[in-house]
């Protein structure tokens, strides 16, 4: 296959027509390979949940530092020692965290069922009895935080996602004047799934914004705090403190795991929070909880000793997952560069790659890419209801896999990307639609949100 | 100390102030002890937490039966394993079964949010936007199924519970046409506090009976079922069987966990229902989790081998704990035999006795017993919102306290409510209230559904 480092739409009809039989035939012998890989979640691979196995041993203890019996019921608020290792690596204190189960996601969920029935430390009342709620959306985002959404029948406003956090003069708008708007997904470090990290000058203009709603709720989900890349390991700006020092001290609430530190489904969650959000929200959980798993706390604090315990055992993470990242942008590179029909991501952390297609083709490269035997992330999945208004984004997860799983999976997907956008340009210009370069790209170009950084 | 052996209501004027002052003087001889103990909650002590200290050491492997690694995420339903050998203990089918975190309470807490946001697989419209949502409460009961309730606005109707069960006709007559009657608490086997067991008959109404409430949920809390105090292992009623028989599947949901199996704060929690509430159930929960800690799960798999090896289990237990609640009875035959102020069940099973004192006497029983250093649960916890209308009913808990501290509190125990009858008694007396027999136990007589079986 010639790669003509020309942009695709600047290609003459006949060239871009053999640029379509080439890829055409790329992709046929791509399918004869009787490829089965998967790119579809953020899942860490075997080899980093045995770096976790002195877990299946521990703890050797029964008691926590006080002598109390971890085995037994109660500490609701969680071990004492979980709770300061936490509390050290994400810039708060001790009585600002709750060390809970197995997964942050459903602190989140918790979290807003008691908005939802009960109403918050600043709430005027329950939310469930607000004629309507609405949540700002950063985008592109997390799946889960939307899905979750419109569960319970959440309203969702989009705003773009930039590489240093969201467009934050848009949520400003937003929150002003309109009371229902009640709360904003932010993956602060690392986003889900462009890798951004939200600046300190965005977070303190998040913190300090008026809102309409006296209960406006920034969900901080630092899912990917400790989850470096490279060596710049990047800090997440101190949310807590930002709040607090603008008179909004409960306007954030946090939540972290080691889902992706230790076992994924066998982990600890935490949540942090001002103490009158701690208080309000161990005061519901009280009433549905004999108190968290204290032996699964007490395995962790034996297994990491301290927050560098954490901080040493992701640079081990990162020695196995950081190939797989170049490997996505080397088959990127190699098949797509200079056709200017794709960016992608360089994260210097987290989980995901985003890559943005030609736009309207998103949906055919993941249809052809299942067609040769690679699962995608459906099309659209980063978008509130999964639908992305200009058919253009893919998430890519490439941690799961092997590294040459990652590498063949990779240059399948550069060769549907590139399948796709000449099926479209082709179309586009029998239709007469963009017959030209300008026109086309005017549409087409990924905005820089999505450029590398 | 004399012990008349006469009805204390019976004794003469003169005999009863001797008494009084005996009690008096036993009294202050119980606080010249500096006693410490504590019979408040029903925990498992240190030695049956050491029962399953292998758990410590285990899984030994990280696949389940299928090769899934269980350290991932994923499985929402639990593994089958685990489910399997839930199902044969309930005698339900493993289909029908949920295995999730560590407590049972949560699971309950999160079926009553899925009522309340969403509704059930039966329900007109989410429980929430009923004008009025009421549950049946058979009294006594378990204290935390009433707070949750109290939490969520939930109105409370109590009913009489029996050795056999709640008061089914009074059970029938209050869903029959009031269609805000939406649930009822049961534990089945060995209620909380009573130690009741509901007979199949009354299993049986409960199901086939006529409601108001399409949805109509009996919350069928088996907290105790493997939990004998003696040979005579009781078999609970199976449920969803009668239910569905009787053409209402959906109706009733069950609970279990290992947390008074294993370890209290760390074992396993299971649900089990019809398979399409088990759906319901499972559509809800994947909004907020990432599956339960299937790592615990293939814990306690490896641990028990299978439903026999809990059964084997539960015997060690019953050798610890049956001595305790054997030395609860003994106390209270020595210190009140036949002075007629008080009755207690004799469980054969679960993890309480349920102490009735003389009408109106309860609450001075507790504050007495704290004065001597003796914690009792507060009076009345054993009804909504804390209110005993008779105030005679004290749940005590004899599992956590050592032999010799349960021996030494229920004498404690003992001579206060025999303190307290004695003052109660000469106070009405006084006052001119039920100055003979006849008009004092017509009032404070503990009807029969206190009494021994």
């Amino acid at each position: 296959m010639t790669n003509p480092r020309t942009p695709l739409a600047s290609l003459s009809d006949d060239d871009l027509a053999a640029f379509l039989t080439q890829q055409q035939a790329a992709y046929a012998a791509l399918q004869g390979r009787g490829l089965k890989l998967d790119l579809t979640r953020g899942k860490p691979a075997s080899a980093q949940l045995d770096l976790s196995n002195d877990l299946l041993h521990l703890p050797t203890s029964t008691t926590d530092r006080a002598g109390v019996d971890v085995r037994n019921y109660g500490g609701l608020e969680g071990l004492a020692e979980l709770r300061e290792l936490f509390a050290e690596l994400l810039w708060v204190e001790p009585s600002q965290v709750v060390a809970g189960g197995n997964s942050s996601l459903t602190m989140m969920y918790s979290t807003i069922v008691d908005f939802l029935l009960f109403g918050g430390v600043d709430s005027p009342r329950p939310w469930s009895r607000e004629e309507k709620v609405t949540f700002v959306c950063p985008v592109p985002g997390y799946d889960r935080h939307f899905s979750m959404l419109a569960e319970f029948g959440i309203e969702m406003v989009t705003v773009d996602m930039h590489d240093d956090g969201p467009d934050v003069a848009a949520v400003e708008a937003l929150v002003k004047d309109d009371p229902s708007v009640k709360g904003i997904w932010i993956v602060p470090t690392y986003a889900n799934p462009s890798g951004a990290i939200v600046s300190q000058e965005k977070a303190a203009r998040l913190a300090a914004m008026p809102t309409a709603a006296p209960d406006f709720t920034i969900f901080w989900d630092n899912a990917y705090a400790f989850h470096h890349l490279t060596e710049d390991e990047a800090k997440s700006a101190d949310i807590l403190s930002l709040a607090a020092a603008s008179g909004h001290p409960n306007r954030p609430i946090m939540f972290a795991s080691t889902s992706k530190i230790t076992f994924a489904g066998a982990g600890v969650a935490v949540l942090a929070a001002s103490e009158a959000n701690v208080r309000w929200w161990l005061g519901h959980l009280a009433m549905g909880s004999i108190g968290p798993d204290k032996v699964n706390h007490l395995r962790h604090v034996e297994f990491f000793r301290d927050a560098d315990g954490v901080r040493a055992h992701m640079r081990k993470h990162r020695e196995i997952i950081a190939p797989k990242f170049a490997a996505v942008d080397e088959a990127l590179t190699d098949g797509l560069e200079g056709l200017e029909v794709a960016e992608w991501t360089h994260p210097t952390g987290g989980y995901f790659v985003n890559l943005d297609v030609l736009d309207g083709t998103a949906s055919r490269v993941v249809s052809l890419a299942k067609g040769a035997g690679i699962a995608l992330t459906p099309a659209g999945a980063s978008f509130p209801h999964g639908h992305d208004p200009r058919d253009r984004n893919i998430r890519l997860a490439p941690t799961f896999p092997g590294l040459d799983e990652v590498r063949t999976a990779m240059a399948g997907v550069a060769t549907c990307v590139a399948l796709a956008a000449a099926e479209k340009l082709t179309q586009d210009r029998a239709s007469g639609v963009g017959a030209g370069v300008g026109t086309t790209t005017g549409q087409s170009e990924p905005t820089t949100e999505g450029a590398p950084r």
